[in-house]
């Protein structure tokens, strides 16, 4: 197929002198958007998000291409383009998305041009991109399931079809693309299939032929986006069309859908908890470009009631295998919780819309908590293998039904969502840490770096250096500042930090006359290159527990330490599984920083003991009054590892969860 | 298609005169079988389970062609008879079995011959057993899925194609309808489909051109049955060279499947749990008419590790909404309790036979526990609407799916395999209540009828009645007895069951110094008709509380009395929901029989505060030692109600176990 011709001038991106913030991330404030904060520009110099970034440059970014190879995915372009023979292969219709999300990782790392970002990946990413171009068809559709299986049935099954999925995972694409590279051929594709779905999709008696959405919620997002990359107003008022008519029974009124019942009058989130995150990422998005005020309100109600009610502690959301689905309030398993990794990306891309909207520090409270333990266990922490589901339990005796639900690390899916989507958030990863606004430079997330904001066009820059999460202290010193004009200096207390001491300049303050409200420490002075700040955030290990409507953890604790959550697992514990293991509470926890475990990790010791569960025969229920007794058992130290670096050292059981008597 | 000729004498069945036991029961032992207890006669004549069995007779099995019309079961058959156009409908290529269950359901009510048994239930059993036979391919293949949809792929697609699965219900339908009516017309579809299958299906090297097994296990306990009704011994071996089959990667090696480890090696219960328990009442079938001891084992050992470790106090099944499957050991959950209706009617299936082949009490005290809890929830009250999956829980604000694996109840399923399921066992159930031995005759389950034994050619015969479930006294009057023979009488003495008296004769025995060894209460008399026995179980609703590594259920107790579980529903309390309430363990449980409600039952009234919790804000974990305090709530009488009756009134939240603190 021939190449389009460019839609869009090929010089060099104008992007990053818009005052939307961060050139080169995922989300950029259109010109009237109405946000509390942009995003700021942060790079990270070491520490550890650094070295998982690292992992992901090194090893999972550039084994991206071999596998969308091996897994038919490359292949599937090349026969749409012609230059290639064969069948379809991968399983799907949404196979198309996992090149778009590798090449919007690819892009987001080519920006930072480290020495690992060199000719090799940029070479990748001309190639794909060029073969994206070449399947596009000549009116901008681009499927290769439907162009290569069903053809003549375009948007006939949009329930199933992923069409419109797919074409959002291709716009994000080429908006990393053009914000990183300043290139415009992979823009050229995305506003060419943006402007073929804006003809066809449309209100009755607007013209357009279907008034229909795609049963996976990702395209409305992606479309204010190339918005906000193109100026095009088009894209977002398609963007708030799509989102407003889900809801009305367009996909057959289901839940797993989004299609029960509209966001505006939602209660809570439902269905299957990715649609349900990144259809709220375009609400808002839209909210904060349309200042829509019903849309904003929906938006805070659902996050607020699904954090109350449907997170995990680790985060991690969506409790049934079964449609990947939010359960209902306050059913949060550990054996089969889903939590998705994907889920908990849309989750961090969804709160930080909202933290930048907001400006409230709890969207990034939630982010970090999600970035630390149920996002970054999605990954091994040799970049080569994968969790789709992230279960808080893993039992003694567990059988493992393999596949992509397996709680075994596995290097590639069937259906392979989640690696390329944890690529794409890690090589955007300073994206997500600060902030800026008029007022000034807001750090919501904690890694040695630099931050540059921007108060109405004049710099700030602060430089971040810290041994976070294994260390509370976090040093900040002024690098750029005006000379005369007072700005505030924001750091974000953590909602589980009880006790911290924060020193600025002479000044002391501990969390009982800290200038803190909301979650932020409002640091409010006339700035000098070199001022510095040194907030010490208290580490102690503790013992969390859950409201009480929460079931599956009744009668148990979760060891926490800052923002990691501890898990146990078999290996640590030799001589029995985990399942008859009982914490003892009065026993102090105890800190161990181990260099050479996992990569370096702290771990915290505890003491348990393990039940002696007198053998009641068949039958495992007895009257209270009758039941065999427990007797107190073997005292076992426990080393508890944090939650992220589980499975990866040998099969077996863990848990998250424990109980105390 | 033209009808086959008769392959089997058609003169009334010899059955009756077997020496195998119950004439007209699913079971009847063949001529070399080594089992403990033959199945004896029952007629149920009032009382408890009659009333649920006239509901079936009278409501669900009439209402079944119909139901079978509308969802296309019939008409697919008639396509393929040729008798009638179309497509096929009803979407798998299992609902053929929907069919023959019906049939066997049907057959074994027409074996009562009681007034609602007459013309129109005949007539319609002999219109579709004619359809059936005229559906039958020459070579004997029927299934139309793939005579309709995959002409020329018989026996290509073994995992999920459920030919022989539906082979092994259209032998059970016809073992049935000759058992009952002595008929042969369906007997002669089922011999000539097993004579196909048997010259298709063998070892390598056995000179049959497949060497594979049905991905849903069935056919095997069916053959079983084939063979004890016709003596053809090769239906025998064909069962027993399909059950060791499966664990040998036929299937790809899926524990779904209950492929991935034989039988005679597997330690725990595990994948589809229809499937395994199909698979294990085959296995037992097998044992008890070869004397495979290593089978037997592998029963025993499977029977005991389920039980132990894989069943919800409901005696319900599978843990898992998704694949339908047991979860591992102690991963018990409440709200996604898949507890399928069909697995509990495996269940009972299996266990009956465990009971045969060892004499055992604790087979038949799961029956029990099953029978009035896990399988009666899976029928409305008025026999007209089901359950596919039985939870322990409802949460407040559920949202509900819909489909098939809805917790409502539902007129018909897309997947209706258990409202013919349902059927079949309640139209046999007194087959499962009594059995009898060359000593005499033991009553499993009790329920006010006849008992009708065998001791080596001489009839015993005893009448029962009680009140049971509601009433713990059981009157047991002796009414044929050889003169001068005495015998035992077993009395099952139910697992659940601490204080009993029992009144034979003049003498009077309590738990205490009863003649009781593992579960069966032995009266040896030389017996008199006329004598009378009067068996008194102690009713006291009580706690119970489960094995401390079940952690779905830790810090919460289940109201039981007698072999009945009971639950809260929400409808019976108003002004808030169920997830808020704590049980006061420490006020008396009251029992109230209630006539007017759900067809008359009693509750049990105890005594509960709803919590108070401080809105904790967004996020519902926090520190051990700052948790927002609970303060004691409104005290609110709770009333439970017996866990079979729920959902038949109005949609709404249930529990059965209930927290302490």
């Amino acid at each position: 197929m021939p190449r389009p011709r460019s839609a869009v001038p090929s010089s060099p991106s104008s992007a990053s002198s818009d005052a939307g913030g961060s050139p080169t991330g995922p989300v950029r404030l259109g010109p009237g958007a109405k946000a509390a904060l942009v995003p700021a520009t942060v790079e990270i110099r070491a520490g550890f998000w650094d070295t998982r970034r690292a992992v992901n440059a090194r090893t999972s970014i550039p084994q991206g291409p071999n596998l969308l190879e091996s897994a038919g995915n490359l292949n599937n372009l090349r026969i749409v383009a012609g230059i290639a023979e064969g069948e379809f292969r991968g399983g799907y219709p949404f196979v198309d998305s996992d090149v778009y999300k590798w090449l919007e990782a690819a892009s987001w790392q080519l920006a930072r041009r480290t020495p690992e970002d060199g000719g090799p990946l940029a070479a990748d990413v001309e190639r794909i991109v060029a073969l994206v171009a070449d399947a596009q068809q000549p009116d901008g559709y681009l499927n290769t399931w439907f162009q290569l299986l069903k053809s003549g049935e375009r948007y006939q099954d949009l329930r199933w079809g992923h069409e419109l999925y797919c074409a959002g995972h291709l716009i994000q694409a080429a908006v990393a693309h053009h914000r990183s590279t300043g290139r415009t051929e992979l823009l050229d594709v995305a506003v060419k299939f943006a402007d073929h779905i804006d003809s066809v999709f449309g209100l009755p008696g607007s013209g357009k032929p279907i008034d229909g959405i795609d049963g996976h919620p990702e395209v409305e997002t992606a479309l204010v986006e190339l918005y906000r990359e193109t100026g095009e107003r088009r894209y977002l008022d398609l963007a708030g069309y799509f989102v407003d008519r889900f809801g009305h029974g367009l996909l057959g009124g289901e839940a797993y859908c989004q299609d029960r019942v509209p966001l505006r009058e939602a209660a809570n989130v439902e269905g299957h908890a990715v649609r349900q995150l990144y259809l709220l990422a375009a609400a808002t998005d839209l909210a904060t470009e349309t200042e829509d005020a019903e849309l904003r309100a929906a938006a805070e109600r659902l996050w607020s009631a699904m954090t109350a009610t449907k997170t995990h502690v680790t985060g991690g959301l969506g409790a049934h295998h079964d449609e990947e689905d939010f359960g209902d309030p306050y059913e949060l398993p550990n054996e089969r919780a889903y939590c998705e990794t994907c889920a908990a990306i849309a989750s961090i891309q969804w709160s930080w819309r909202m933290a930048l909207l907001t400006g409230e520090a709890r969207y990034s409270d939630l982010i970090e908590r999600t970035l630390f333990n149920g996002f970054l266990a999605g990954v091994s922490l040799d970049g080569e293998s994968w969790l789709y589901v992230n279960p808080l339990q893993v039992r003694d005796g567990h059988t493992d039904p393999g596949g992509d639900q397996s709680a075994r690390r596995t290097r590639w899916f069937r259906c392979a969502c989640c690696p390329p989507n944890v690529m794409r958030l890690l090589a955007s990863l300073e994206h997500y840490l600060a902030s800026s606004d008029a007022g000034g430079l807001q750090i919501h997330q904690y890694a040695t770096g630099r931050c540059t904001g921007d108060l109405d066009g004049t710099p700030v820059a602060v430089r971040v250096e810290t041994g976070y999460p294994w260390q509370g202290t976090i040093g900040l010193t002024v690098e750029e500042t005006p000379a005369d004009r007072p700005w505030t200096l924001s750091l974000r207390i953590p909602q589980w930090c009880r006790e911290f001491r924060v020193r600025c300049g002479d000044t002391v303050y501990d969390q009982s006359d800290a200038p803190v409200r909301d979650g932020w420490l409002r640091l409010e002075r006339t700035w000098a290159p070199g001022d510095q700040v040194v907030l010490e955030l208290a580490l102690e290990p503790r013992l969390t527990v859950a409201d009480p409507r929460v079931d599956a953890v009744r009668g148990c604790v979760a060891i926490e330490r800052g923002p990691l959550v501890y898990c146990l697992e078999g290996v640590d514990h030799p001589g029995g599984g985990l399942d008859d293991i009982v914490l003892d509470t009065t026993r102090p926890l105890q800190v161990q920083h181990r260099p050479d475990l996992l990569g370096g990790v702290t771990t915290v010791v505890a003491t348990g003991r393990r039940r002696h569960i007198t053998d009641a025969g068949w039958w495992p229920y007895a009257s209270a009054d009758s039941a065999a007794p427990e007797t107190d058992g073997d005292p076992v130290e426990l080393t508890a590892i944090p939650y992220y670096a589980w499975a990866n050292r040998q099969d077996g059981s863990m848990r998250i969860w424990l109980p105390t008597s």
